[in-house]
């Protein structure tokens, strides 16, 4: 069974990885100047934030794999990340929404995970907390502005929140090393979350007037390596240049 | 006639947006998660002196074009970038040669806009010497590790070198207008710098064992707006979004 700690750290790293991703996707595609800057900023915070956790996952692992070989030249069943930050790009709302969903939960996320038993830990969620509160409130103005926007923008928020509130429950899951993490005081409880991320959330989709999602069937199966084909086919793309020349060191 | 001032600030903000749009397009792409975050960076420094550009070039215009009309609502007959920056991305040797080409040229260039008689002009050198002289440091170090490398990546970076070479003699041209602005003081001396270029090219060009390029025919054209079809497919997808929603305001 694979290490604990090297299974908590990794669940971070590719979350901020394929999100990161995600975001840099965007580069260069913005409708504004000023908000290609923002986006491509967000995406470094993101990738910043991977490198870290993936530094301490190969230590925990140590198995002389680095950053590059967890991030390069594993398979998509093998990233252990949440559906939400997998889905593939749509419209400007769509980025907007998924960014806020996520920033909203990994805000409060990385406050407690800076309280860590483990200092690896604790230090880098104290420097990215500061990063996914900038995350929440950049792109939560924007939802605002979106959805209480024209007859447009606000239909295009709200089809990218019913979209994507079916892949919000996962971020709540813990698996039982996870549960046994937390029991040491290493990780996080994320169902103790719940509140704080509600609070965030609906304050932004009030003030954006768009309502607040019923509660439905959740998307699972991201942590245990079941992703969909989106996945496969953004590595397929991020990792060709790394594989086409393996072990170089240029 | 343009006005001279807005010709001007429109070629150098053009130059750094083309630069930084092919820049961007490496996001996600790059073999290394280092240097992934690292050419979003050195996109980002390119983009930032774009904006500020256009901002002097839409003053100087006066006629109610704000920085995102100028990057997102012109033909590429319009732009006035030189030929080097719109050339399509090859392989990781090709991104870096350019760009250290690029560099050691701007390096100078900014530090003797640095002293121009607008201060608009000259603030925004202030600041972007110190950018491009980091682009010059860390492309050129590269340049270096690839010339001086394997066999492979030797003969990449010498491709790359003998390719773009036909494009750097267009970063000395200047017409009647831009002599005219560098006669009061305004606009800057290029084949002042040829000398400080030389000297930083070959410096790297040595240490990389590449053979410095003989003289030959330079391309030329960009500033009057004959570009290559490159240029024209770049700003398609660079400008779809905006153009879908002109005179949007979210």
């Amino acid at each position: 069974m694979a290490d604990p700690v090297f299974e908590y750290a990794l669940r971070l790293a590719d979350n901020a990885l394929v999100l990161g991703h995600r975001l840099s996707e965007w580069s260069g595609r913005s409708p504004l100047l000023e908000e290609d800057i923002a986006l491509s900023n967000l995406a470094l915070d993101l990738i910043g934030q991977a490198r870290l956790f993936y530094a301490v996952a190969a230590e925990a692992e140590g198995a002389g794999r680095n950053e590059d070989r967890l991030a390069y030249f594993r398979e998509a069943e093998d990233f252990r990340n949440v559906l939400l930050v997998e889905q593939p790009n749509g419209d400007f709302a769509h980025a907007m929404v998924r960014q806020f969903l996520y920033a909203a939960f990994m805000q409060p996320f990385y406050a407690a995970l800076a309280g860590s038993a483990d200092a690896r830990f604790a230090d880098i969620a104290a420097k990215a907390v500061k990063e996914m509160a900038y995350h929440v409130r950049h792109c939560g103005e924007w939802v605002i502005r979106l959805g209480d926007g024209t007859q447009e923008s606000h239909a295009r928020a709200a089809a990218a929140l019913d979209e994507l509130w079916t892949f919000t429950g996962e971020l709540f899951e813990m698996d039982a090393g996870e549960r046994a993490l937390a029991a040491t005081g290493i990780a996080v409880d994320r169902a103790s979350l719940k509140p704080a991320w509600e609070a965030t959330v609906y304050r932004v989709l009030d003030e954006a007037t768009l309502d607040r999602p019923a509660d439905r069937y959740m998307q699972t199966g991201g942590r245990d390596g079941r992703h969909g084909e989106h996945l496969s086919r953004m590595l397929a793309e991020m990792q060709v240049l790394a594989r086409a020349h393996p072990g170089v060191t240029w």
